[in-house]
């Protein structure tokens, strides 16, 4: 991602690199990568001479990119995946005094997919089952995918519950049959697919599926430097992808 | 989906069934198929004694179901296909004088996915290509489905064109690339297949498709059953789905 | 799957119903369903007077049919899913007196996608990840189904493997990275869905997709009818779908 | 193409890029691309100099590559689609004195789904339904695809019959319904797509599809330039993927 977020940065006019950062040890560190930028160790630095942190690394990763962002006063995009409560806590946290946008993923196509995973499970009443089905490369190291997680989030908004209390994940073996109201979870892992969602509604004799096929990584890459342009110079608070995307 | 019908009535307690109804000629026309109803060759007779006739026939057949219906001031669901806009334009005449729903699907995944396609196309630019393909079985003899034309009718009203303007059809042989705004269909037909549609929104590096599968025609028939007693006793005009199902 | 079963036999001219069972304590048992037949609690005065057996039934009532099959020295086809090895260890010692042909799908679509996929996993190599995926209705309680696991067998036995050492089943959490030669297993449950198989060859920028979809339970029934007219009179010894079709 | 076999030739250690050629009157025509080589507007002069031609341009375009790779004594690696029975015929001829390549997808997974489609519809008698449909970019001109037509093939070889006498495209419009043993073809075209393609085998209550997805064209070309290092130096004749790959 690193390397598509540069480029797309670098095909976005209005924009200008302010730097780059890996982790400590990572072979990158020192060398100069692009327009004469040398890979830094740590954001803080970044962080005050910049408008916008993009943050796609790991949810260890997470919280010195926040501190760095408060620190820096600059607003922080967190395309980072594999987050549990304790990083959304802490995103909330940032959100109080810098502008945040968390997204699972910052495709304009799944932003859309999650507006309309919502509707249909407000429409379809819990008589219809809903299963989340997810395909990513054999290198992807979280399962469910994080952008499978925000769409179960649209689906039990639509239905009005949370998704913890009604999710179904790694089903296996032998046992009672599906509960109604459930929203299932699968992964599959392989190749080198750069991402396919599926919401499938299951009813009697019938089905709706409402899927997303990413054919790269490129689309993510420029959505989140479009996402990042619009939330340069935003007031503190937390924002998503659909109010980037004006839905 | 006559057969499907006579089961979908039976199994709904506030109707009852007043007649039956096949072309002239077909050899069940005489016999006492259900209840000790003898099938006749005509619905006027029955369009006196009912509520709702419910028509599931032919382009052909329609005219005369229409003018049954209104000869007997009753309600008329038309789950006819392959209809033209002379077609058309006689259910708008008929619905002067009576209640008339015209559904080229009457299964709730259906009507529920015109209203998400409808939304995806406002949502999504015309930088978005919509195709549509549908599957059905081997007998079926118009294509494409009355189901995909209506899903076209949804995706181009939701970018606020005529699908006539749009339309693409029968895609073949070698010629100038595809147009911006098109909107493309292709059918497939084989085995038993009751019925499957997709409709695909192709942009830069992704794709957003909306699908649904039929797994038996019991699904249309009692959405045809479900909206008929719905229909009955409405005044005059001309209904659809949606509003069957309050979306 | 019962109806289904007696209507296939029913359908075969050169067969003839010769009992029913269910298990002791079902209501119908006692009862007269077919052609002056009374259900009984116990297979084996049925293996008694009968050629083959079918038996569609749960892991736990198989040992008894197994036993009824051998005491009436009839052959027996088993359809049950949800088998382990001390199942399949029981089955083979049956197979050493009494003909016994186990399926765990019993279709002729899903018997040549198997072949088709162990010879697709003899043709690509392990950089080729292989994911088995499958949807059945809400009330399947075995996961994954007895089918992926049957293509996991062949797909396993393409690549010269035993399945259990590479199975990855219920994938969920974040841990290491796809193991190379690994075959998983993701279970959707929803609806009525008869049953859906994929079987996913995912490479190096292209993936190779075999996929079988099951419309009802009928062609179950009529393949298992088929097979049981098949396996009457064949000599003991454990026989499979493959040969039935001739494959 | 040009850049990605540009890439992967470079990728490829044993291979050398002798030279570059583009219709003439194309920009490209007198710049220097890479390693100091400049793109000719007529591939006889690189004929003379190198082992394989590689061949992805216009059925127009074809018949003078032919004519060079026959001059120049080069074998020739044909990717170009769109291909009709006269363009097959002046590949017959050059392949009386060179040899000839030509393939209408030079993937891994294309070239084994074909030998699986063959197959399984030597397995499946003509009550199985045969349907491909293929997705490309918007900017594909030819429907349906070569790979389709070549699956197409394929299938036919698997039922022992030509595809012309069978083949149904662009399938539109009220008529009759569909012929036993035909094999349909539907196109669709919108956004970046590399290229999906799937046969359906739709049989009474259940189907059997495999599929393929190109995920980019990376894989064209690697594929392209594989088999090429294994034309080079064949005697005259003409070649299939399929035995490049050793099917």
């Amino acid at each position: 991602m690193g390397a598509a977020l540069i480029a797309a940065v670098g095909a976005t006019p209005e924009l200008q690199l302010a730097g780059l950062a890996e982790r400590a040890g990572h072979p990158a560190v020192g060398t100069k990568v692009v327009d004469k930028l040398t890979v830094c160790a740590n954001a803080t630095a970044i962080a005050h001479s910049c408008d916008v942190l993009i943050d796609f690394t790991t949810p260890e990763a997470l919280a010195g990119n926040l501190e760095a962002a408060c620190a820096g006063k600059c607003a922080i995009l967190v395309g980072t995946t594999g987050l549990d409560a304790s990083h959304h806590a802490a995103i909330d946290r940032a959100a109080q005094s810098i502008a945040v946008l968390q997204a699972a993923n910052t495709s304009l196509g799944v932003t859309v997919m999650a507006a309309l995973v919502e509707r249909a499970a407000s429409l379809l009443g819990t008589d219809w089952d809903i299963e989340i089905a997810e395909l990513h490369h054999r290198h992807k190291r979280d399962a469910p995918s994080g952008t499978a997680l925000a769409l179960g989030v649209a689906a039990a908004s639509g239905r009005g519950v949370a998704l913890a209390s009604v999710a179904k994940r790694g089903r296996d073996g032998i046992g009672p049959a599906r509960v109604a109201g459930e929203i299932g979870f699968a992964s599959l892992r392989g190749g080198s697919a750069a991402g396919d969602h599926s919401v499938l509604f299951a009813g009697e004799g019938e089905r709706l599926i409402i899927s997303h096929h990413a054919e790269g990584r490129e689309l993510f890459a420029s959505g989140a430097v479009r996402a990042a342009a619009w939330l340069g110079g935003k007031p503190a608070g937390r924002y998503t992808m659909a109010q980037v995307l004006g839905l």
